[in-house]
């Protein structure tokens, strides 16, 4: 990790009632490195000014659009202006917002997938390449330690040659008849492209493939459909598919399966062994082998090497979720100072909790007998 | 959650090379609700400024002693001032800072045991019903929504009367002969008081089955072992309790079985149902009924109700572990633009995924034909 | 399950160092309503004797060849002849054989798949109706209590319209190049017919996918691969299907899969509900819903209708392999006494037994004192 | 295996509306190496003379009583009688029922616990070795491949010295008052003895500790509970224990915890490792170790020991299950030829199978082509 300032940012999209521009944030701030400067959080200039204040914005860095962003952060002092920009609308507008923020001197972290169609993704790389910016998607899955340790297994031969990839994303939010801001822009070819589920976490499930593997995948042979009625793009789909060096797989991606909540997983076998991880429970791996016992490998271990568990931010065997569960604790102790509420462990727990020691001490200097807890 | 300012503290302990402080402050960070002042992070005064600068702090609140800290920030206007203190030092210090920071006006975040032993406890009550401040333990666990939905079904009475705990908390990393800093302090019975293992986990353990019952446990039957060579305090033990209203139970805790991580779970029995919950898997829980299936409870659903749900702060599905998975995406990038590292999902990535979607659209249309990739 | 004369049978196939063939025969001993009479075990006349020798058969009634089986059968007095073959060859013996017992007046039980192509299915399928024999095959998991009450389940309309199905079955023994007697016939075409991988294992997904949804498999889109050096059949597949009733899904197929067992498994997912099983755990099968919690089915539950629970021989929450290991304790015992073999559980167990519970009385009427084990 | 003349074998208990019973004969016929030749199935004559005719036994050899049973078998000719006395009826009959049989002549398998208290039982262990027979209990878990690979593992050292175990079987069947013939001799002092759950299971906890460490349980301090309403022995109990060898451990058995079926567990830790075995899924079993991945051994596999495999009826991967599934398939076979029942596999899923097969290769001939199965 870099020492030093702060990598400044700014953000499209993610205003209230959003769905993912939150979690960014959440994830931005976990440590310490980044800092958001400004923003354009909605076409509602309204619900945008609310959201910067809410995120103590100085409120002159609230935007009415992108391009005015785009121009008065430029024409900030160097080290007072926005580094990057991170694009978290709906799919229809990455290309211009990426676009326009390259174009303006401009870093770009990007939700997926990068743009409308085919055509506007080469004319973004071309745009990348010549205003030499860096250019990235939030293909979050790519940031669990488990998946790149995978990656380096394969690629150093730990598999053997690869043969075989199963990856699947199976949802079943659109199972029923949806009505939301969600669903709506997902459905819509104007706002979600040429796909719907596919576009939205078929990419997932293929760029996981790929970058697992570091193999390309060449060919598919595709069976998309729509189930719900009235639908306009896919909420279904599976793929044959073929990789370089001879991976035959299969991908699905569905938002029809009933009770699935967010199915990514991956399995990876290859002439010496396999690989299976699920996001279920994304610190934990399978590997199999010939003749051996299935293993399961959890992130931050000491077996692990330094690049994987380096990038986990608890102590091994604590899941991740602990920080979420450290962050209720805090958070509830600001609310109590703020809003006076109650605590889950206060000064009467912190008295039984001592209770409870001297009492099993004296319990076990007296031949285990049933010692009352003082308190 | 509450709006406008955020509170501010100072921290007591977690320099650099400390186990937890980190963890603490990125719990902290998480919501963007708490704000980092100032602090006294190590008794080595150089540690302690090195840590206060990669955090950026304002140098002249990285203090070189506690006693200093309170008085200093006493000193400050009160707007200006840290609101609470929070302490993660070893146990032993636990009691006099938090002493001199009820005393000094300030409320406590404390990591548990709260003191070394029971008569510095109730002497910390009284301090804390005297000064009026705010107490509160780390007990983390607590954190969990599904602890608190635990907690609120048997509270409501859906598991009838209650008859049965199971608890414990087993970890492995003393079975060998450990030598560092976290081995030396938890066995030393100066700095950790009466109890090694029962007071550095056990009580977590005690702590969680009085939290999800909501009954005080009233006495113990115990037998505590010291299995590692030359040790003066607990590194494992058992217990049987009774607790208020006749409910009886198990309590294991451990830090020399083996291969265990970190393997904190309770099982609740009734009369009409029973619950269990493990740290593995910690937005997860299991609900047994007479007759009926075994329910798989899973935090965020909208079968849940909204004090649950909205202390989980991904989308329904997601493991919490998706916002470290996401911040090592912010990171990555960050690191790109500071360090010219290279990245995950680069450019050339966004174009690929779209050239996919492409591919199975073509497909699809070609009635499931072998069609190339373009990229 | 019907009174009286146990049903007699003869066996084609099965004779030592044949895999499958034992599984047959203590299958069909379980119930005890089963009578193995005579057989053509081998080819080898020598093996062919040995093993019947060692299934107690009469001498007279281990035949040369099968044609002779059905001759001199035939020729027995009615209730003393057998009623049905049980063929268990490699794959291209299942059509003559099937043939000459139907044509024979015997009913048969064959191992899939049923011939070497379709046109002799078809063939076959007109000699069961003009013998008006019964024929089945061993599609062994259509003998799992939770897959005929998934098949039950949604035939009576309980995951509303099914949309989508997913089945596979992946091992990983072939993923070697592998030099035995199974793997010779299973990668011959002459004995395998035109499919290895398929034929000996995607007919079970098949099965197992048109018998639980009652519907119809009628397109498949299918990438067959040969991946072993020197093979001429298929040790890998996959296909999208498409089934009667818009259904869609993917089937999967593996031999090469480094590390799996028997992987079969099976998801449907319907408009108003799911179901996952994997033979993994075959008594236990995950229900999904809309809005409610994931359920665990679990077989001999008293929430199963009838049909189910009765087709299960040990009581609820007994692992079937509990009879497995019931009969461990038996056989061992059994050597015992024709081998002078020791115990697993003995007298000196016995006693120790009832020490133990008389020294938890003791302890229990001292206030949970420690209390030596007399004995 | 030996081979041979079968071991004969006569049964007290088990008759029609009994509990174990038909367990006991379904294991004894699995492998084809016991015969049941005669019994006492019942108190009452007509139950055991219906269960002897469901049997196929020599209506003669249905006895009155169990030492009409020894008397008349004595008498008949030394390779006609039976060879030992399986004993499964209440708890209160096993040691008069072992000790006629004994003195008889007879071996004797008798279910557990052995006798009513410990002084029945020193005499028992007299009886057996005066008379010089071969006494065993059914402990049915000791039956499990894995459960005798761990005693072997710990044998040899593979786990260091075994510091702690952990032990526990829960059933949740007597959680509600249950009115039935299984409950009622379990809580009836004259038939259960001095304890009533940990009589029925705490034993099989306690023996699984023993096995497993070949080490002998010395103190127990315990907690035993009554929780039903008007019950006279206990339903549940916990005991904290000690065993040879500085051995710590904790037994919970219970009957009471609401929703568990047969949750019988251990794990044991040792300096140098761990394991875990559950009763849920008793062909696997986890290995743990220092500064490695968690490993999953899982029976029959090729890097067991012969011992272990061995002890393994089906192809590595198959679920122990698998035979009784086999069997429903031979048993609705019959069933189909007795009782005109359907079948779920019969001639048309035959073509079906084949048709599919042909339409696999038909697309794969064609790219992949969508192609219609023909049937």
């Amino acid at each position: 990790m870099f020492e030093g300032q702060r990598v400044k940012f700014g953000m499209v999209g993610g205003g209230q009632g959003a769905f993912i521009g939150d979690v960014h944030r959440l994830a931005a701030r976990l440590d310490d490195k980044l800092e958001l400067v400004c923003g354009v959080f909605s076409r509602d200039l309204e619900n945008s000014r609310a959201t910067g204040q809410l995120l103590g914005l100085d409120p002159k860095r609230v935007y009415a659009d992108y391009e005015t962003m785009m121009r008065e952060e430029a024409a900030r002092a160097e080290n007072d202006r926005m580094e990057f920009v991170s694009i978290v609308t709906p799919n229809h507008l990455h290309y211009p917002v990426a676009k326009a923020a390259l174009l303006g001197g401009f870093h770009v972290l990007s939700d997926k997938p990068a743009t409308k169609d085919l055509e506007q993704a080469a004319s973004l790389r071309d745009i990348v390449k010549s205003t030499r910016r860096i250019f990235a998607l939030t293909h979050t899955y790519l940031g669990y330690p488990l998946i790149t340790h995978a990656r380096d297994l394969i690629s150093k031969g730990e598999l053997g040659d690869i043969r075989k990839v199963f990856v699947e994303y199976l949802q079943g939010w659109l199972a029923k008849d949806v009505k939301n801001k969600q669903a709506a822009w997902r459905m819509d070819p104007e706002r979600s492209g040429k796909s719907g589920c596919m576009a939205d976490i078929g990419t997932h499930a293929h760029n996981l493939a790929e970058y697992v593997t570091a193999a390309r995948m060449t060919h598919v042979a595709a069976d998309l459909n729509i189930f719900g009625q009235g639908r306009q793009l896919d909420d279904d789909g599976s793929a044959l598919f073929r990789m370089d060096g001879d991976i035959k797989g299969v991908l699905s991606a569905s938002q029809i399966c009933t009770g699935c909540e967010n199915g990514l997983s991956i399995r990876v076998f290859g002439t010496e062994g396999g690989l299976e991880w699920s996001h279920e429970n994304p610190n934990r791996m399978m590997r199999y082998y010939h003749d051996r016992p299935v293993e399961i490998l959890t992130a931050a271990q000491s077996y692990l090497p330094d690049n994987i568990s380096g990038r986990y931010r608890v102590p091994a065997g604590h899941p991740e979720g602990y920080i979420e569960a450290f962050a209720n604790i805090y958070l509830e102790f600001a609310e109590a100072i703020r809003q006076e509420k109650g605590l889950s462990a206060s000064i009467d727990n912190a008295v039984r909790g001592m209770a409870f020691i001297e009492a099993l001490i004296t319990s076990q200097n007296n031949g285990s007998a049933w010692t009352e807890i003082a308190s």
